[in-house]
């Protein structure tokens, strides 16, 4: 829509020159803000569309970068960048306190009302915030149902949402019941969601990026993947007016 | 609303006379309908409200009965009624068919959009319907993930979308697992939400019925599971214009 503006930002993050892209509503009010995390491949036209529909419904939104700036297409070369970084919090943590700054920076951004949603590594990003105490008023997390340290998911305060492909051999029904114990244990509202018969990244439109074993689009089930993200929104910030 | 207009309908199933409540949205057109069942207590005013809730919405909807009229609020003789029924496909079958005879037979009900929901028994029958090949357009089942006989759920040809308490006890996680593993087996579309932390009839208010143990209310969970059937109705059964 032509009423949404985007900006691209630079900031740093993980030793990196991160490129996020910003998108706003129309107007000058403050806003609901969302964080929007990519998967391992990095940020793409695709995930920064994810930002501007977002702004459309009326949302501060900055599709959050990764991979300082790069979006892979070789899997060796994008598992060497994400796999070291799934298993360490602290530069996941890292990532995801950048992205908060960039938005909290963004006058349109209400600061009480922001939250994250992630695809994938964004997912484990988004989680991790939450572990680390941030106030987010939801964590939407879609592929990635990831444990954190002990104890830190106690620290999580606002619903989480969780969606997951059913065939998904990547995160499979072992991951999602420690995932899930994690969190009940924790006292957390929490929410799953399991997609029969879809595969990992099943939300994401086939494109030439890296593409590993285990990953499959499947548009019926990522329609309403987006739709449950958007209802978690509504519930949980809920644009005025 | 005083545009939903409501009717007692009786009709003769499994040996009983049921004593159905359908509800029609405002106008004079055919609409999409929506067969709602109740929990196995039996139909109270809160099954009855879910119908006219979705005739607000748009839809013809008949809150079918399971017991002849009968409303359970000894757990012993709700247990004894239900306990058979869900043992006999067949049973439940002709309970089902003899709600949606009621609905077919509503001039206002389009008989190329029906759809099937469920709470509890009421599921487990509107499942029953989808493995007896009747052509809907939707199957919602809530804490009712109950398998078939072999081969039948290959008949089923709608979406079907199911809900369950992390916590549920009468349906714990060998259920859910033997209920997705038939359903995608057979190819079914399919989609199943855990809601954390909550027990059986998690999305019925507490009154005097039939309490078993490991049932409990959970309104946030509550809203949600309503949410999701609601857009389980728009996706597949939309109400025109």
């Amino acid at each position: 829509m032509s009423t949404v503006t985007t900006r691209t930002v630079a900031y740093p993050a993980d030793g990196l020159t991160m490129i996020g892209h910003l998108a706003l509503p129309a107007g000058d009010d403050r806003r609901p803000a969302v964080l929007v995390g990519p998967e391992g491949p990095g940020l793409n036209d695709f995930q920064r569309g994810r930002a501007e529909s977002l702004a459309e419904l009326g949302y501060v939104a900055l599709a959050f970068d990764i991979n300082g700036g790069r979006w892979f297409t070789d899997p060796g070369e994008m598992l060497a960048r994400v796999t070291p970084l799934l298993a360490d919090p602290d530069r996941m943590r890292d990532i995801g306190h950048a992205a908060l700054d960039v938005l909290l920076a963004e006058p349109r951004t209400d600061p009480d009302r922001i939250a994250a949603v992630g695809y994938g590594t964004g997912g484990a990003i988004a989680l991790e915030l939450g572990r680390d105490g941030v106030d987010l008023r939801a964590i939407g997390t879609v592929n990635a149902l990831t444990t954190g340290r002990p104890g830190e998911a106690a620290r999580i305060r606002c619903p989480v949402w969780a969606g997951v492909g059913s065939e998904d051999p990547i995160m499979p029904p072992a991951q999602r019941e420690a995932f899930t114990a994690e969190i009940e244990a924790a006292g957390v509202d929490w929410r799953l969601v399991v997609y029969g018969g879809a595969l990992h990244a099943f939300h994401h439109p086939p494109v030439d990026q890296a593409v590993v074993p285990g990953v499959g689009y499947h548009p019926r089930h990522a329609r309403r993947a987006w739709r449950d993200v958007v209802d978690l929104l509504d519930e949980c910030v809920p644009v005025p007016g």
